[in-house]
């Protein structure tokens, strides 16, 4: 029996609260991504908004609790829900990806994998990319990696000012962004332009937040956006591929 | 032993998706309604945006199927994943309200109930209120009744303004808000301020999406800042009052 083209969509499971404002970033990101005349025509999402994860950047650090049991247990609550996939708009966390998939038996979409192929994708000839993320990120090697297997050096602030970037992004977690915020952030990425790179990963869900791609006179690749697009299109069937 | 304060905070439930945007800004409302030095700080939210659940104006018109069993399976969900009180940010599906609070064992906070509450509480003297509502609201009756019990008369659009008002929340939930959707709806308050409304609630989550209080001479209600403002109270033990 031919099922429905509703219910042939894939439920969403959003690892969320990591923080909370980039989670209803995602959600809008989702839901402005999808074609929709009516309610019904948007996707199912599940969204365990979970802000009490213990700190990312200080469990990698070595200073604070891990959060794997955490994200591990909202992972599970998430597939018990009825989740079909997973994604978590945190690039951080994905730090304890491997306790997540090994703890569910739903398929897991990274958000680190999906913006290093769209980097790929979209700029083939790219040597250089200048990447825009917090200590526990760069500590934990993700983009390192993920861009490495694509030939793609990552290069990042000098010292000071990433301490500048992670004042910032804590500054946005607790009071949000206004055009001070902005315009630090459209600094920080400014300072990787003249570094000489020749794109901007936004690898933290909190930086499109405060700079948008009209800001940045290099390509601008935002995760949280390329993550919501690819969650439409693996919901709705149009792209298979598990990662 | 004494529990944290944290994890003394109740897991909110969300019954979503009705419409998704409203569900967006509901989120957004609670987050900016919680003093938050730190992603810690946010409250535990479980939202099931469930889209698919059958147009409630349809259902109560007699022209389409009930969204009740689709609410009910929502409301279980978000009790089993651990949700310790539900809200729904949608009034019309509250006609449904007697299926969802029989099905579940934790307590339902009703946005109607508590946006009436409000309207008295803010203007203990008034004798009338201009409400915008879909007509699935209107025809349940929600507001009559739980305005009437607090003395207060419910007033309406007349027939073809009223239909204004479908088309223009038709309108806002398949391609969002514009200026021209802005004015519309600013129109439509003012109409009802004409009447002689000296309050206008906005009976529809739809509604603050394209109108704010500064747009309205008389005091404007807005029933999703009202529900998220007592989530918020609620799950932090600040108000224990069920309903």
């Amino acid at each position: 029996m031919k099922k429905s083209v509703h219910s042939r969509e894939r439920v969403v499971g959003v690892i969320g609260g990591l923080g909370p404002e980039a989670t209803v970033d995602f959600f809008e990101r989702v839901l402005r991504n999808t074609e929709a005349e009516s309610d019904q025509d948007h996707l199912h999402l599940l969204i365990d908004n979970n802000p009490k994860v213990p700190n990312r950047n200080h469990a990698i650090a070595g200073t604070g609790p891990s959060p794997a049991d955490a994200l591990v247990s909202s992972a599970v609550r998430l597939e018990n829900a009825g989740a079909e996939f997973l994604v978590m708009p945190c690039n951080t966390a994905h730090a304890f990806q491997e306790s997540i998939t090994s703890a569910v038996s739903i398929p897991f979409i990274s958000i680190v994998e999906e913006t290093c192929r769209h980097v790929k994708e979209c700029c083939p000839r790219l040597r250089s990319a200048g990447l825009l993320a917090v200590d526990g990120c760069l500590e934990a090697g993700l983009y390192r990696k993920a861009l490495g297997e694509r030939n793609i050096r990552q290069r990042v602030l000098p010292v000071h000012r990433q301490r500048e970037f992670m004042e910032l992004v804590y500054q946005i977690k607790s009071a949000g962004v206004d055009p001070g915020v902005r315009e630090a952030m459209r600094s920080l990425a400014d300072q990787l332009v003249q570094q000489g790179c020749e794109a901007i990963v936004a690898g933290c869900t909190e930086v499109p937040l405060a700079l948008s791609p009209d800001q940045v006179p290099v390509p601008f690749m935002d995760s949280t956006e390329i993550l919501a697009k690819r969650t439409v299109r693996y919901a709705k069937r149009q792209d298979d591929r598990e990662q």
